[in-house]
Parts: C-alpha cells; structure tokens; sequence
C-alpha cells in the first residue's frame, strides 16, 4: 500500500480534495489554458511539427503527469529547449514536413519516456546533477539564442535551414532576396506589441485600477490579442494571397491514438538525443517543481518526479504529440493563479480538448509569423549573459564551463553543446581536485593550534614535516602527494619524520590507499618515520581494512599536538638536540 | 640556460660522468643487452611486426630517451602491453605481413611521439593521474591473459585471429585440426624451461656457490639458452620441413631511415590509438621510473618524461621501429645490475646494433614457438588478479572499477576496455562525492567539541539545526544538500534556525553557490534563519566574491561554539524557554 502510494501521488492528495480547492484549480485552469493555446501552437512550429501536435502534446501528458507527478504546480506540456532539441533530433533523421517525421518525433516522446520511467524506476534521479548550475545556464542562453534565430525567417517570410547559428544566419542571409514585406510588417508588429504586453500592461492596468488578478490574466491574454487582431488582419484583407503564410487547416478533433515507429534504425538514431532531452527536460522540470514546492514548505520526489514526467512522454508518444516536460513560464502562471492540486492540471487538459474541437477552425488565417512572434518574446527572457559575469567573478572555472557551452551549443549544435559542457565541468572538478591545497604547519606559541607556517608566526620542528592535506585523497590527486612528499624530503634532507594531518580528508580510496603505501616504502628506505594524525573515524576504518596501519613507518597520532610533543621529547638521532625554531 | 637544461637533463649528469659510473653503466648494458635480444624480437611478433622491427625499436629510442629523459635507470624499448595495443590499432588498418601495416606501425609511433611531445611542453603530465591504481592493475592484468592467450596459436602451430577473448578462443579452436605436434613439444618444452629458470635456477646457482652477479646474468640468459637450443634442434633435425614456423630471414643491417604514412585516412584511424599508447605507455614507464629514483632519492618530472618518451617515439618511428615506452622488467634488470646514468641505455643501444649487424643470420631456424614461450612467460608475471580480492576488501568502488576494467578488456578488446575503467571510475568518485556525509550534531557536555548526535551524548537545542557538511560542495551534490536541508526543515517545524558547520568544506563552486542561495532563499521565505560555521580562510574569501555572505538570511559565525552561545542566549521567539536536552 505504501508502495502503491509511493507511485501514486494522487492517493494523496485526492483524500483531502474538497471545494474550495477545486474551485482554486478552476480558476487556475482557465487562466493556463489561455495562455497555452498560442504557445501550444507556436511550440509545434519550433519542433517543425504542425501545429495540432503542440495541442495535443499538452492533453494526456497533463492529465498522466498529475497522476503520477509529485508536485501540486507544476505543468507539464512542450516547452522551448525541448521543441528546439526534438527539432535537432529528428531533422537528421527525417524531412520536415513528412509522415516520417511526426512518426519520429512521436518515437523520441516514447524512448525518452521509457529512459525516464527507468531512471526513476532505479532511482537515478541523481545523476542529472552531473548537469553543473552554469552548465545548464550557459545552454539554456544559447538554447534561447538559436530559438529567437530561428524564428526570424518566420518574421522575415524567407526560407532558411540549419541548427546552429552559422548555418541559420548564413541560409537567412543568402534568401534574403525572398523578403515577404507584408509578413515583415505583421511580425515586427506582433513581437513589439508582445514586448509592451509584457513590460508595459501589467503597470499600466494597474494604475488604472484594475485588480492584480484581472491585470494578470489580462496580460497573460496578450498574445491571445495577438493572435486574434493578425488572423483578422490576414483574413480581412486577404494577406494570404500576397505571400503570408499561415497556418491552415488543422484537424478539429480529439488527440488521436497513434503509434511511434519500431524500427531499429529509428531507435539506434533518436536513443541519445532522446537521452539527452530527457535529462535536460528534468533538470528544468525538477528545478521549477523544487522552487515551487519550498513555498508551501512541500517536497517533491525527484525520482517519483522521473515517473510523472516519463508517463507524460509516453502520453505523449501514443496521442500524437511529441517530447514534453515541465515548463517554468506555465507553471509559475499556474502557481501564482492559485492551483492547488494536479488537478488544475487536468481541467487545463479539459479546457486544452475543447479548444482541439472547437477552436481550430478559427487559426486557419492565423500568421506563422505570429506565432514566431510569440516564441521569440517568450525565449528571449531566457537568455541571461550575465551568467559569464557572475561566474566570472566568482571561479574561472565555472566561467570556462559556461562560455564552452554557450559557445559549442552556438556553433556546433545543442547535443556537442551540452555534452561538452558536460565534460568540461567534470574535467575542471577533476583538475581542481587533482592539485589540492597542502599546508606546511606549525605551532602558533602558547596553544594547541597548528597553522600555515607561511601566514603565520609558528613554532617548527626542522626533522619534522607537517603536512595538512586539504582534501580526500583519491585517484586523480595520490600521485600529486606522492610527488610532493618526494621533493620535500629531497630538499630537507633533515627531515627525520614526516606527519600528514588527515582533518579535511573525508576519503582515502585505493589508489591514494597504495599511494600512501608507496609515500610510506620510500620513506622507510630512507630511514624517514611517516606518521598520520587526526583522522576522522569513518577513513580510519576504512584504513583498517587493509595492511597500511600495520606497515605504518610510524604511528597514528590522536591530534597533531599529540604529534608534537612525542617528537619535541624525543631527541634527534646523532646530533645535539636543538630547540624548534620560531619563524 | 636554464631552460635548456630544463630541456637536456644530459647537461646534468653529463657534466659529472667519470670511470666508476662508465664501468657500472657498462656491466649493465651487458647484461640487457642479452635479455634484450630475445625480448625485442618476441614483442615484434606480438604486434605482427617482423622481427628485426623489435631490435631497431631499441635502439634509436634508447639513445634519444638517454638524451631527454629524467630517470637514470629507464630502459626504452618495446614493451608486452604496448605491442598488444599497437597490434590491435593496426590490425584495424591494414593486414599483417604487408608493408602498409610496417608503414602503419610508423605512424602509430610518430602520433605518439608527437602527442607526448606536446603533452610534456604543455606540461599536461597530471592527466595521466586519470588512469586510477585499480584501473591500471585491471587493465595489465587483462592484458597479461589476452597476450598469453594470442600467443597459444604459436605454440600449438595453429592460424587464430581476433583481438578479444572469445574471438581468439574461438578461432583456435575451430582450427584445432591444423595442431602441428613437433612445433606444440617444442612450445611446451620452452615454456616449462622458461618457467623453471625464472622459478628455481636463481636458488640453485646460489646454493651451487654462485655469486648473485653471476647467478643474475646465467638467469637473465636463460631465454638464450632457450633460443639457441631450438633454433639448434630446428636446424640439425630439419624440422622446418615438417611445418615448424620459424622466423627466417632476417636483414643484416643497422636500423633503416624510415618514413611514417601520413595519409589523412590513416592518421584519423590511427590519432585515438595512439594516444591510448601514450597515455598507457607514460603511466607504466612513470610509475617505474618513479619507483626506482626513490630509491636512490633521486627524483624523475613527469613533464620532462613526456619529452623524452616522445622523443624515443619519434626515434622510433624513423628507424623502422614501433611505439615504446619504459619496460618494468628491463629497467628493474638494468638497476639491480647497477645502471647509474642514461649512458647504460646508450651502450646497451650499441650492443643491440651490433646484434642487428653481425647476429641475425643465426636466428633463422629460431622457431616462432620459443618466442610464443618467452612472451608468455613473460606477460604471466603481470597477470595478478588479487587486485580483485585486495579492492573487494577495501572499497567497492574500487573494485567494480577494476572488475569492469578487467570484464571489458577480455571481452571488448584493450580501448574499450581501458576506456570504460577510466569512466566508471570517475563516475564513481562522482557519485560518492554527490551524496556527501552529514552529520547533525550537538554538544559535547563540559566541552566546547560537536559529535554526531547519533554516536555521542551530547546537548541539542530543538530550535536549531545544526549539520556538519563532510565534502567539498560542487555542482554533484549542490541538489543534494538542497533536498536535505529541505527535508529536515518540513519534518521538524520547530526549527527556527539551520546552522552549516564547513570545517571539511574545502571548496565551494558556482552551482554550489546558487545552491547556498536557494536553500538561503527558501529558509527566509519560511522565516527560519541560515548560518555558517568554521569557515575555512579560501572558501570565505571565495564567498565574499559574491552577495551571498551579504544577503544571508542570518550570521556567519567563527566558531560553532560561538554559534551555540548565540542561540543559547537568544529566547526563542514567541514561546517560552526551554533548556536544550542531552540525548
């Protein structure tokens, strides 16, 4: 039962489901849906899919993910990264525009939802964490860049191809002989006023009096004005026939049942990038849920959270639509409109069902460029530059890892981009980790406290070394200690005894394990003592499962006072004992 | 000048080179030179090379290495693993026996020297430190049993393929008919020898009154003995003519001016192999060259290293030779036989030019069965598969590191094989380092110390939440530590304030930053206040390098005993105090 209720959110919170929630969720529903109608159909656009898909592809995901999902806001339905990704993904494998097409992206919506129902299964939410905040950042900017771009052959009526900036600039820029004016006018016009509606309207009703709820569902309606005042436009005046393009007809139907495509082929070719957007889509779903469930002093379950949104994909894959995930535009409108449960989420659903029966029709005139219109304003909030600021200031090489990906992403393509990114950030820990912080200490006089003898005022022992590691010895770094130890002793040929002080190691894995070995044979075959002291207990037994103690040259100290005050009584070895030295 | 001798160690020891070391080097060039020749013929039939190839790979390598190189006692030349590696990057280019396959051998050599050569001028050497203890033990050890494997066929006197366990398995086998007995006794009869002088001559000759320098040299010739013996039998009974493979003509020359292919095809198919050799190769030969300078503490730099194997490479590949690096067993004998500069590289290279002149007639009745038998042999002694039991002891990481490594390379062939272990192994690191230890603790009655208040009595204060972080904080475990702090703050709502203890937090990154900020973000949003403790000096000067130190939601203290006091003396807000508990 707990178990049933594990997978099941909706156990939980359909108990206590009563009136004034519901009729919060309705409130919330109508005021989503409005917006997802134009976005829904711009998105499709972006994924180069006609324009019911980006309809459809917000139905049963919806109503699977608050099922399954753990959060109470989130809202799951295609958003602008993943339509860019799904357009990169199946645009190497099919032809815009075709029969194969769509039957690929449903494919991609059904592997990514297999691949996510199986990280959750496994509970392997974690790994997405591989995904380093400037990393996401920096491809989210460049994901926004490349979108807006792609977008303006729409605005410009030219035609044009390719899924890096290059390639797009380059195709616009050679049709640019194609230049529809009229379709430039529409949607110049369209992303301006979209820009005020965003910026502009929301202080202006206000200080005409409307209420904050009014104002917010009035601006939330704006690219609804949009999409009404440019199809009566085309309509009225017959721009179709001048060379604007326009939607057309699409189906007034129900989300159909469809079925993906099998082929070996089709998978071998769509598993990464159905890999790929399933991480990058549950990174910014996760992040969006987690933000919004610490409001209410709420949890989330990011591996349920991998089940919810898997179940969408596979809603997705067999109604017609294509790759989704939770959007952080459509869920901080659905929050702050008040949803309560994932119900809201399904009466969106509902609402979203009647627009696919009744509304279409009324889009037929609507202007592609519009709807570009639309994606532009709405992805161009995603692109934050300063993050190569912030980062900047703050670490190199979290800024290496964000300009690599922004850049890659750019030129080379979202999949080169995020992978890189990838890469880089776990090369830079590595690397950062690799050459850790060793201090030499001593004894600052008159207390038990050892410190930096190149900061501070502190007694040394010239036969002794103190060394202070400041991080968990591993693979990447026990060579480094190795080599570090081995030039001391061949400088100080004083040396008698060399102390490493373990406080800040938290790990010793099998490498360093035999590189301590090796520190611990080549200073016995000098005749040099190696000592450890203050070694945290769970290291310590890890220690123990091996001979190392054993073999220890020397002993394990308590504290490096302790070490201290055994070699201070303890007069060197064939030479008049001398007193420690302040320096 | 500096530089230069930065560039040319020979400039060092040069300078101060006198009789007794010219005497020492001498003795020792003797006795690897007989070790040599059989060897270096023996690995060039390994990488299905013709036999000369292994003697010229000696000889320019050694010479240029004792002119770059660091350590004093490494002997160049071709090695078990390296050959294994360059057979199975050629065999995927061109045919044995052919000449585009000896042209191929060039190449391979040539991207590596050049690869080294950079690596060691951009001072790169520390990403050989990728390469963990358990990944390379695996790796050598599964090396050991496919080389032995792929030489069975030449004892058996069978043809076999194939660059992986079962492939080579299966192909000797299935040509099992082709068993030509005269060539299996002769295999069997050396191997055994071989086995009974590495094992038991040494102890006899001692006990028989020989000195130890004499009963070295009489074991080190023992695959002479072995060569001579066979090639004897081979050519008084005419066995050749009863199908006994034997090696035959071999060239009466000095090595030969060489030139690598550099056709675009070969050197894109040939670029990754090559650098798995150099990275491999510059491992083994480091950790060799290490070992043995501590000994003497002498100390080698893994840069300059770089430059003089690159070097040797280079030398290699224009003297008709193939890929080497620094032998474990040849440099081991050239030590033990007291080797005191690079000279004795330089006169055991003239030693093996005058064998390539005056001796490689005699090796033409040498049946390819005693080579087989030296190799394997040979490569047994690096099969060591208690790597697997000491790391199952120890950490399990560690060994599925090891096992995967091992699995993969038998089954997946040597790139995939080292591949995988250096990814899993750094998966793992990133994994342990994503869920960090966390202890909440508490105080130590009478004493100013924090314990884990599940292993210790100590005083708590049910208002604040106190938790120690064991781990650098990066972009791995930046959302686990989110998810924990959030956690314990839903379940007990009696905290009004969280304190984080950084003792053992010796970085905190940008992801780790944003992280700070949200968990900052999150407790002020439900009024519960957010300290640091024990910040360590870097990481506070990283803090302040951004606002998250002036927008904290509560106080960084010095100590957390200073922290303690604080909340001690503060009465809770809106309830009346309680003393703290002791549990």
């Amino acid at each position: 039962m707990t178990s049933l209720r594990r997978y099941l959110p909706l156990l939980d919170w359909g108990r206590t489901y009563n009136r004034t929630a519901f009729s919060n969720d309705m409130i919330a529903a109508v005021i989503v849906t409005i917006m997802l109608i134009p976005q829904s159909l711009a998105y499709a656009l972006l994924a180069g899919l006609p324009p019911e898909a980006g309809i459809y592809a917000s139905i049963a995901p919806i109503i699977l993910y608050a099922v399954f999902g753990t959060s109470r806001a989130l809202a799951v339905g295609p958003v602008a990264v993943v339509s860019l990704l799904t357009a990169s993904a199946i645009g190497q494998v099919a032809e815009q525009g075709t029969a194969g097409y769509a039957v690929a992206a449903l494919t991609l919506a059904f592997l990514s939802g297999v691949f996510l129902v199986l990280m959750g299964v496994l509970r392997l939410g974690f790994l997405a964490n591989f995904l380093s905040h400037p990393v996401i950042a920096g491809f989210i900017t460049a994901s926004g860049i490349l979108i807006a771009t792609s977008q303006l052959k729409h605005i410009l009526g030219v035609s044009a191809h390719g899924h890096t900036l290059p390639e797009m600039l380059g195709s616009m820029l050679s049709n640019l002989a194609e230049i529809n004016w009229i379709t430039l006018v529409i949607g110049v016009l369209a992303t301006a006023f979209l820009f005020w509606v965003r910026k502009g309207l929301k202080p202006l009703l206000r200080r005409m009096g409307a209420s904050p709820l009014v104002a917010d569902i009035l601006t939330k309606a704006g690219p609804v004005a949009a999409v009404v005042a440019t199809t009566l436009a085309v309509w009225g005046f017959g721009l179709a026939e001048q060379g604007v393009k326009i939607v057309g007809a699409v189906p007034q139907s129900l989300p159909p049942l469809t079925l993906p495509g099998f082929s070996p082929d089709l998978i071998g070719a769509l598993l990464m990038p159905a890999i790929l957007i399933s991480v990058i889509g549950f990174v910014e779903s996760v992040s969006v849920a987690q933000t919004l469930a610490a409001k209410k002093r709420q949890r989330i379950d990011p591996d349920q959270e991998l089940i919810g949104l898997g179940a969408a994909n596979l809603g997705a894959a067999f109604t017609g639509g294509y790759p989704v995930t939770g959007g952080f535009a459509r869920s901080v409108v659905n929050f702050d409109a008040g949803a309560e449960t994932p119900a809201a989420g399904a009466f969106t659903a509902v609402g979203l069902a009647i627009a696919a029966v009744a509304l279409t029709p009324l889009v037929y005139f609507l202007p592609t460029a519009t709807l570009a219109a639309t994606i532009i304003v709405a992805v161009l909030s995603l692109v934050d530059l300063s993050i190569l600021k912030k980062t900047w200031g703050y670490s190199r090489a979290d800024f290496t890892a964000v300009a690599v990906t922004i850049l890659l992403t750019l030129t080379m393509g979202v999949e080169v981009g995020v992978a890189s990114g990838v890469a880089i950030s776990v090369l830079l820990h590595l690397y950062k980790t690799s050459r850790p912080h060793v201090a030499e200490v001593g004894l600052v006089p008159g207390t038990q406290h050892f410190r930096n003898i190149h900061r501070h005022q502190v007694a040394t022992n010239p036969r002794l070394l103190s060394l202070r590691v400041d991080e968990s010895l591993y693979f990447a770094n026990a060579r480094f200690l190795e080599d570090l130890i081995q030039a001391r002793v061949v400088e100080g040929s004083d040396i008698r005894d060399v102390v490493l002080i373990f406080s800040a190691v938290n790990a010793v894995d099998y490498s360093a394990l035999e590189s301590l070995e090796a520190i611990n044979q080549r200073l016995g075959d000098l005749g040099v003592g190696f000592h450890l002291t203050e070694v945290k207990g769970p290291v310590m037994d890890r220690l123990k499962r091996s001979h190392f103690v054993d073999d220890l040259n020397g002993r394990v100290f308590l504290s490096q006072y302790d070490a201290w005050l055994h070699f201070l009584a303890r007069p060197p070895e064939g030479s008049a004992e001398e007193p420690p030295l302040v320096r």
